[in-house]
């Protein structure tokens, strides 16, 4: 148990062995002393993880924020490679000498988490993969046109973000709004907001992730960890049907599908997905 | 509607190009003169196909049941590919004059069901897929050894066909029973039973499909029909991950898991198969 949270959390620095001082949170306890490491999506800083998701998460696991490199408060520059990107969270990972870890990647960060599974799978514990999909799949080759106006735009507006994130019906809208409350509430020690520059090396590397090679799938039979998937029933940003792939593909994995939702389902059911995860990460300790 | 049923409609037969006697069953009626055409699976005549899932599919469509080459009443020999059965179908589909069919495929049928929606894009306008999976797709290389073991022995019994098709439940287990009582109400008319030969061809083709091939998921991607996956929260034979892998990569493609179940999904809940087959085919045939 911790008293500090996502709204109190202290955002803290640490210079890793490639020169970037990184940006991170770091708050709750795991019993089995192994820390869960979220990574962001697009255009995300660490005060875009919903409060109501990670604290609740943070009641059973350490939970640990990060800006990767050259994104919100960390230094350095954003690379335009999921490869470069999970490099550069490596050494995060370094600095802090975590040896064991879980990791929850969302959208972005979801493919940063196949990537550093991947590399490090004798360090990655357990895999949470939510809004995201594989390399080289069809569907997975950008976003379409309505998506990326709107994603894509100078400012992220709360109109934009619901749009992305939210399924175009009254109930998921509602719950949109109630997210955006909640991560807009903390007032005091904000994140730096991501820049321009962010966005367009990030949709680089998302486009870069997305070139049609259906070879690459062959990569998520590579991914040992136990994986847990979350996705809405209609996310139109990353379609739902790359979360099915990967259920099929990745040999120990298990699917949950929110109804009613896009792609921020884990913000709009926020209590149930910390739930699903605090389930999953006992689970597998408990099967150890 | 028809007051013929698969515990009475005669058994056919008719001789195709290839010089093979097919035999097979037609009734009901489609409003659309569109027929069904179903695709048997491992070890199966036309007396498998469960009365009420087939009655009750017969209510909407024109239903067809056929004993491939070698199969049961059907003359000829069991190939041992599945592309050679799909050209041994398509002699039978072209001797019956069909140019526009749905096709229904379970199992080692789905196998053939697939690969004839490729082959003959223009005449094959839907596809209902059943406790199948794709060529190549991790897991697909062959069956675990129980199912190996209950699945190949010379004289199929109820307790074999019972451990293959339903789940380890008690719920599971009843619904079986009452499926091996209504494919055996049929006494007058019944099909020849399949050989020991058709057993080991089958199964050399069953192999032959499941050989690891990454490459070949990238068939799924050229399944143009639209197409209903239907299959059992856990296919011991099967696994039920496949069936998320085709829904991932076909590109306009639906799944509906059914609860307690495993390979005779279709079988245990015939009834609520029929509906969501019948709906889902009258719901393309209205979007054209």
């Amino acid at each position: 148990m911790t008293d500090t949270s996502q709204l109190t959390a202290p955002t803290l620095t640490v210079e890793a062995a490639n020169g970037v001082t990184y940006a991170y949170r770091r708050f709750g306890e795991s019993s089995d002393g192994v820390p869960l490491v979220f990574l962001m999506h697009f255009r995300g800083n660490l005060d875009n993880w919903d409060p109501a998701l990670v604290d609740a998460v943070a009641q059973k696991q350490e939970v640990i924020l990060v800006d990767n490199a050259g994104v919100g408060g960390s230094t350095g520059t954003v690379p335009s490679t999921i490869k470069q990107m999970t490099i550069d969270l490596i050494a995060f990972i370094d600095v802090l000498g975590l040896r064991t870890f879980d990791v929850f990647g969302f959208s972005l960060g979801g493919f940063v988490a196949q990537e550093i599974a991947l590399l490090r799978p004798w360090a990655v514990r357990n895999l949470v993969l939510a809004g995201t999909g594989p390399a080289g799949a069809p569907g997975m080759h950008g976003w379409r046109e309505d998506i990326q106006r709107e994603s894509r735009i100078d400012q992220s507006t709360a109109e934009s973000l619901l749009y992305i994130f939210f399924a175009q019906t009254d109930t998921s809208r509602e719950l949109g709004k109630a997210f955006l409350g909640r991560i807009f509430a903390r007032t005091d020690d904000r994140d730096e907001p991501t820049t321009a520059a962010t966005r367009d090396a990030q949709y680089d590397a998302i486009l870069d992730w997305g070139i049609p090679d259906i070879t690459k799938l062959e990569r998520l039979t590579g991914i040992s960890q136990p994986t847990l998937i979350l996705q809405g029933d209609d996310d139109r940003m990353i379609p739902t049907k790359e979360s099915h792939t990967m259920v099929g593909l990745i040999p120990n994995a298990r699917l949950h599908i929110f109804p009613d939702a896009a792609h921020a389902s884990i913000f709009q059911y926020p209590e149930e997905a910390a739930v699903l995860v605090n389930d999953f990460i006992s689970e597998q300790s408990s099967a150890v």
